[in-house]
């Protein structure tokens, strides 16, 4: 008889292993063989304590693997027995590629499964204090990723000024043409915005600034490959009061380029 | 000394205590006090199991408690030292009010967390096989909450056709005019639609059909008072290529009103 395999789409979420789920935890910790992305942090992976775990991400231009590849891989080691988790950072199914995956696996017979994650489009903005929907300031958010100008242009030209909050993925190198956009569609000069970076890990840091000043905001060079998250909108402003609030003492620091605040320490007790 | 308590504003997922977050369960067991919101499922509640559990939920006109005196709770009991879990459906910040009640914690001095949760808008597309984002399909997605039709409306009305994929939390009861302002827009009658019903439970139900069928879909009565997410875009073919491919001896039912088509069983293996 042959043993059946599994191949688990698992998101890890945004870094923290404290955000994995339950399900996500347990995959690990029955896994034979774990494919990782880039942004899975080394305490997530060390969960897996019994797996081979290889390295599949893609930051940027660097491949370090073909989608295909991926694919064989999985479907080879489930076709062999075995537990195999796809581990990607954030959800699976936002911007991770997952359906692809989950079609090819689908295609080959082999049994999977979806682990949702906690997505960094809503968590990263929380952990900084900035809830994407807030009564009387958003009734809505709309997610896109920085990395395909010809997929974001026509949703961000289409986004009704203040009506709304925008959560940009993968949008730290994006930054002055998305304000552009949005100041050319209308939205004021004055709406709050917020860079954060390497959300949910010990070197979170946030820049808070106006929509203006953004395209000009200077991020700390140390950072520069962590994974950001731009947010535009009213709700920002909620964040801020959470921040100030908690450190009425201590004077904020000012980044050199956009005339916003920047922050390391996040605003949880 | 005063003992020092804690407020965690906890995202409690989807429904299944499986997606709950690592931090979310550990809050659970350590918590005095828990109180939740109508749609956690008992499984989850039970992970508390020395806390005092309180319903403060709302469901459509029936409040059980206004937000001041929610407020006023956690408050008090983390001045008396308690440790508190605000429990709250999918994200505390995503339609949560989990805003608001940041803002009052930080008002009142009290300490307080935010620990993010599995976002329906995400995790019950994905749980039937649908993400929001796939490439070639969609490059962005939109959630809105179909309670308030002021807010949803004008973003309804931005979405250039075929774009990207909208996601409409508590959008059963607005699905006919949901549909309508989208055909208005532009939107092609034959856009893949699915309408998901108590997803991550045992329950779990999916319609899927055509834009210009949404508006008569016919759900099943038992699951009136269920959770229900609308997903409209292409993307929902992904679902259907996943779940056709499952079972591809079983005739697929088909719903009464609509000309799509409904199942129960989830796609997963």
């Amino acid at each position: 008889m042959t043993p059946t395999g599994l191949v688990s789409l698992v998101g890890a979420g945004p870094g923290d292993p404290d955000l994995l789920t339950r399900k996500a935890a347990r995959r690990l910790a029955e896994a034979d063989l774990v494919l990782y992305d880039a942004l899975v942090s080394p305490e997530t992976l060390a969960l897996a304590e019994r797996a081979q775990r290889f390295y599949v991400g893609k930051r940027c231009k660097r491949h370090a693997m073909s989608q295909e590849t991926i694919h064989r891989l999985m479907v080879r080691a489930a076709r062999r027995g075995r537990r195999v988790v796809r581990l990607k950072g954030g959800d699976p199914f936002v911007f991770g590629r997952g359906g692809e995956e989950a079609l090819a696996l689908k295609a080959a017979g082999v049994p999977f499964e979806v682990v949702p994650g906690i997505s960094s489009s809503v968590a990263a903005p929380a952990l900084s204090g900035i809830p994407v929907t807030h009564r009387g300031l958003s009734a809505a958010f709309t997610v896109v990723s920085g990395h395909d100008e010809v997929a974001w242009r026509p949703i961000v030209e289409g986004l009704p000024p203040a009506s709304s909050t925008l959560v940009v993925l993968m949008g730290l190198g994006s930054r002055a043409r998305i304000a552009a956009a949005l100041l050319a569609r209308g939205w004021a000069g004055r709406t709050p915005c917020a860079v954060l970076l390497a959300a949910s890990t010990p070197s979170a840091f946030t820049w808070t600034g106006a929509l203006h000043d953004l395209g000009q905001a200077v991020m700390p060079e140390a950072l520069a490959d962590a994974p950001g998250t731009l947010v535009v909108g009213e709700v920002v402003s909620v964040g801020a009061i959470l921040a100030a609030a908690e450190e009425p003492s201590r004077p904020r620091a000012v980044a050199s380029g956009g005339g916003g605040a920047a922050r390391r320490s996040p605003w949880l007790p």
